[in-house]
């Protein structure tokens, strides 16, 4: 029965164009398949549900299906006690892998799988229990609420990455991020199929592993607050079990001064050192001059290579501003006596010998644009956070590289940035087939210094699935609209997994209000967004430190506002006179409630600190509400604004677009829109809006 | 200057009578203590709050702090790094503890405190790290948001507990509850201040530690759900750290069907025996005539209480319903010729050797109400399920006990019900003062035929804090109102702790609703109440089982209704002419909503089978909604509503009351009232009602 159904599926695709195809995507998925053909019908998802695993079978592969069975029990709300793992061939899905997994996940083993659902079974066939795990996210992902009870829909889908690497990167330095919240965050990592968790572990601001070696690296660098060795290799089987690889990361020699506190005669300049508590680019840096550096690292290396399995070991490299260099007269002599002509000949001959020790140890070094220097063999990975043109040059040079500029999300950007970053643009795009081959792929950064445990997940979510289908899904899947509809869908999927990107919004409005009655500041918040890019610390009152809690409104508002963007789309349709029947209705709802809710949010400002700081915020806001009512009215009138009152309004909203207390009022331009479109400025504005 | 404050605020207590200090409680406190007076001012709690230690240190207390830090942290949004623990007396919190507590905790250890907060400064003092640890609690439900940031009031407490048992169980042995959800309850615990978690870990549908002496007990008798000695030690140390003791409980001579699947020679007929499904009473009962079963009880019992270091050991001992004994001969025989005349003289012969087996391991045995018989030495412990006289006849037959009748939370009564149990109520209220002293307390109790890891919480919470203060203040705290606003805070105040009680509302709504948009059916379910007492098992269309999943409309509604409750406060103030402004608004938008809330939700009804069934339930409110509206149009013209209209409407009413898919309407009888004041039935509702 399956079969004949899949058959049937499977001929008529063959005579599809891509278009066609794309028509018959299945709803929801994220990333989207390589190749995916809806069929008819469904298969029901019951408490009879039942696996069975032939073909190739090793530990890693059922505990895959475990997991999945946990997931499965937690989406539907049943126990998964009874949804056994059974031996036979009869059961509702039936998994076929070919060959087992490494003992260390390694860069492109096959991921590929195929996924067949009839309406009275499912096959999900992989050349590796990696397969297996890619294709069971997808299994999940297709379960949905029906009449008929839960369900996924009959379907054939072949699926594989674009890119073997797929990362997610997330700084533990700056503020430490305990295990259960990493695990939650691997969790989310598996769910989009991402495959590389890049642990960056030391910065000025903390070192964040025991060492055994050297203790005092964890003891005097970490504030106490540093995994042990055991909860890195709890990390690393959580990750394993899921197909993730874990890439530490020791950023050296700059970026180090944790490490300074406990051996200061590691550093280039006496000590003695503190924790560094402030943002930026410091000075301290290792002393590359020093035989005892090499020393101390090569025991170092030695010790995390033991710990930390993967085949890559990122040594960092980036920010060194060299003023501990220029500084010390011996570093000095050392340059001339080497004809090493400046700090970054300096950090070339640092890098190398870094290298060697890796290489020494059986590893693959990694590191930052900076590392790139042609005297290093080409073994080496490079992580650019400069840009696809630094990666491609990469390449041309014979290096492999991975994308991280225009994947940072602690720069607040809207998924649909990052979604429009590739790693194949720019220079990278006029690659050769061999060059194009270097590029491995790209990883979100979640640098740290705004995030806790609190807020780091809506830090991190829903807008890192939009890069994990950059990496993923074919180069031409681009739609936005799709992507946003199916974005909204993971991230309510995301919430079962326990990630708190959409459960900490609430708590910390309610923090912030001092009530558990937050709808007036939510109406506020649900608009705004946290400044961009790193205007956050160039605004800020006084430094920022990793000291100051991360409480305000800032810290608890979206980093990009679902409201602000449905709002544009729909003011973009009334102005143009496209505007489906209702929309005008759901405006000008949007409009008055912004309008009113100063009023209503007025009493509680004087009642909270942490509130204070946005009421001229609310202030804008309300006037914009205004604004914009005004300006519908005289469209719906079809009158032309006067020039006066549209001078005005424009100072109103130049007002509003300002930031305040490092956030922004994402309706602004719409509501400059709504303006111009009064005045008669937007050519198609000068008829009257459709009719209600 | 604090102390200056603080003999200011004393002084004038003195002269206070108890309804006067009771003006003065500080708000928000749960449960509330013996005696507080509120001072002028406040304590700011910023970045540079510490805490000093003076007096007796052990790493317990130690800890204690710790962990109050991290919870302050997250409850203002600070890192606890930031919040120093100093040894100067210079300090924001100086904590005095005079003496060391035991390396086991023991009933009855000093758990009082006295809490002074000033405006610079405050000082805990308590006999014993248990009192610091309530002491630091109450600190914790004292911050607020206010204008200057968080801040705790001036205040004067001096604390203590009225029972010294004050206790939660949890039956883990109908569904496995993992030891992560088993932690944020025990957080829960400490924030109320409960100091006995009860762990019911064996029953007919699981065995569920890990046994190494009889190992086919765990591995045959769990589905593989079961803790490890491991995590029995982990969670035993994590309960201390909360100042928390941990009795286990092994049920026997029934309810133990689980033993039997690997020990089938313990049983009184013979097996095979599989894990029980179903829920009830069964006849597997252990043989008490065998000289082997009390061999296999002393290994066991033994092992059990090398790993559970609590000085109680609860054996059970409840429904046995004699089947299997009254079936064997070699039974009968043996009753026959130990001049046993039935079975209740066979299960205290049972009892009687285990008590002794229990003696002789050094522990206390605890039971429920059945093992209560002469001939069992004074020291026992009874914990009734029968009720507070069964508790005052083994008072006065020398015997200590616990009240957990009346603190069933599986039955899904109100706060209110709950709230108004006592251990002194009844017959025990009569006691002598010794007989007294024996009532130690009591424990709510969650049974868990219908909770999974996903709904526990919301079984538990709040209502349990509502118990815990039944326990923890005096007996004349009995103020409904203060009670249920307090509740409601203290719930809030769950939500930081991990607690999922009201996060899983949303999530499992989402679920049924099979959309994100949930605000249709919340307004239903918000409204509903699971039926109460039995009535689910005695309802269901086919027999319950521990296989059957939890995840319909019933599993997710809370088994107490706040919209409900504060509906009827305003119905009842309505027609008593009591109202105020704007209360026939509010009840007037809640009945329309109501009755529009049909036709937002019919659409979904066709998408989910899960809400399908609550189809009828929402017409039914639909109705209810109607008839308040007419109800209200009557009494607010002042005209006595029709006979015919009466008799209709009640009709409806009825209709609505009637349990339907397991849900109670809970609006119903309000809606009733509304409907009976309109036809002049109520004394005080001839008069029309005051203006809106």
């Amino acid at each position: 029965m399956l079969r004949t159904i899949l058959a049937a599926v499977m001929l008529s695709a063959i005579f599809m164009s891509r278009s066609e195809a794309q028509a018959l995507q299945p709803p929801n998925l994220m990333p989207q398949p390589a190749h995916a053909q809806l069929g008819n019908g469904q298969l029901l998802i019951g408490p009879t549900f039942s696996v069975a695993i032939t073909g190739q079978k090793e530990a890693r592969l059922q505990r895959a299906v475990e997991l999945f069975l946990i997931q499965l029990g937690q989406q539907i709300g049943m126990p998964p006690i009874d949804m056994m793992v059974t031996g036979s061939t009869n059961a509702t899905l039936v998994i076929q892998c070919a060959s087992g997994t490494r003992s260390v996940q390694e860069l492109g083993e096959d991921e590929s799988y195929r996924l067949e659902i009839g309406n009275s079974g499912a096959k999900l066939s992989a050349a590796t229990a990696l397969g297996v795990m890619r294709g069971l996210q997808t299994f999940l992902q297709l379960v949905t609420t029906t009449g008929e009870g839960f369900a996924a829909p009959a379907v054939v889908i072949d699926d594989n990455p674009r890119f073997p690497w797929r990362g997610l990167m997330i700084d533990v330095g700056r503020h430490f991020i305990p295990l259960d919240v990493l695990k939650r965050n691997l969790d989310g990592m598996a769910a989009v199929k991402l495959n590389v968790f890049h642990w960056h572990l030391s910065e000025n601001q903390g070192f964040r592993v025991e060492s055994k070696t050297f203790p005092k690296l964890h003891e005097m660098g970490s504030d106490g607050l540093y995994y042990t060795q055991n909860e890195v290799r709890e990390l690393i089987a959580y990750a394993r079990e899921r197909g993730i690889r874990v890439v530490p990361e020791f950023d050296m020699p700059g970026h180090s001064t944790a490490w300074f506190v406990g051996y200061p005669e590691l550093a280039s300049a006496p000590g003695p050192y503190e924790i560094e508590r402030k943002w930026g680019v410091f000075d301290p840096a290792m002393d590359p001059t020093r035989e005892e550096t090499y020393k101390f690292l090569d025991k170092f290396i030695g010790e995390m290579t033991g710990l930390f399995p993967d085949q890559f070991f990122h040594i960092g490299g980036d920010e060194v501003n060299g003023k501990q260099w220029d500084a010390n007269p011996k570093i000095q002599q050392f340059m001339r006596a080497h004809g090493l002509k400046d700090n970054g000949d300096l950090q070339a001959y640092f890098n190398k010998r870094v290298q060697q020790i890796v290489s020494k140890h059986g590893k693959t070094m990694l590191g930052w644009d900076e590392i790139l220097r042609p005297d290093l063999p080409n073994s080496i990975v490079i992580q650019s956070w400069r840009g696809p043109d630094s990666l491609a040059q990469a390449a041309k040079q014979g290096y492999r590289g991975l994308l991280s500029s225009g994947f940072y999300v602690d720069l607040m950007w809207s998924a649909e940035r990052h979604y429009a970053t590739d790693p194949m643009s720019g220079a990278a795009a006029s690659l050769s087939a061999d060059e194009q081959k270097r590029v491995l792929g790209g990883e979100a950064c979640m640098w740290a210094e705004y995030v806790s445990p609190e807020n780091i997940d809506s830090r991190i979510w829903p807008r890192t699935a939009a890069i994990a289908e950059r990496l993923w899904s074919p180069q031409d899947v681009r739609d936005l609209n799709s992507m946003y509809q199916r974005l909204e869908e993971e991230s309510l999927r995301l919430d079962w997994l326990g990630l708190t990107h959409n459960s900490s919004y609430d708590l910390m409005l309610r923090r912030i209000a001092g009530t558990d009655d937050v709808a007036a500041l939510k109406v506020l918040a649900d608009v705004l967004e946290p400044v961009k890019d790193y205007t956050r610390e160039q605004t800020a009152t006084e430094p920022a430190t990793s000291a100051k809690p991360l409480n305000r409104v800032v810290d608890a508002v979206r980093p990009e506002s679902a409201t602000a963007r449905q709002f544009a789309d729909s003011v973009n349709a009334l102005v143009a006179g496209s505007a489906r029947p209702g929309t005008e209705a759901r405006v000008r709802s949007l409009l008055n409630r912004w309008r009113d809710n100063q009023l209503e949010l007025q009493p509680l400002f004087e009642k909270s600190l942490l509130l204070k700081e946005v009421a001229p915020i609310s202030q804008n806001l309300s006037a914009l509400g205004g604004a914009g009512l005004a300006a519908l009215d005289y469209l719906d009138r079809g009158e032309r604004a006067p020039a006066a009152w549209v001078t005005q309004q424009t100072a109103i909203v130049e007002q509003a677009k300002k930031p305040q207390s490092q956030l922004l009022i994402m309706v602004a331009p719409s509501i400059q829109k709504l303006i111009e479109a009064s005045a008669g400025q937007v050519a198609s504005s000068s008829s009257p809006l459709p009719a209600k």
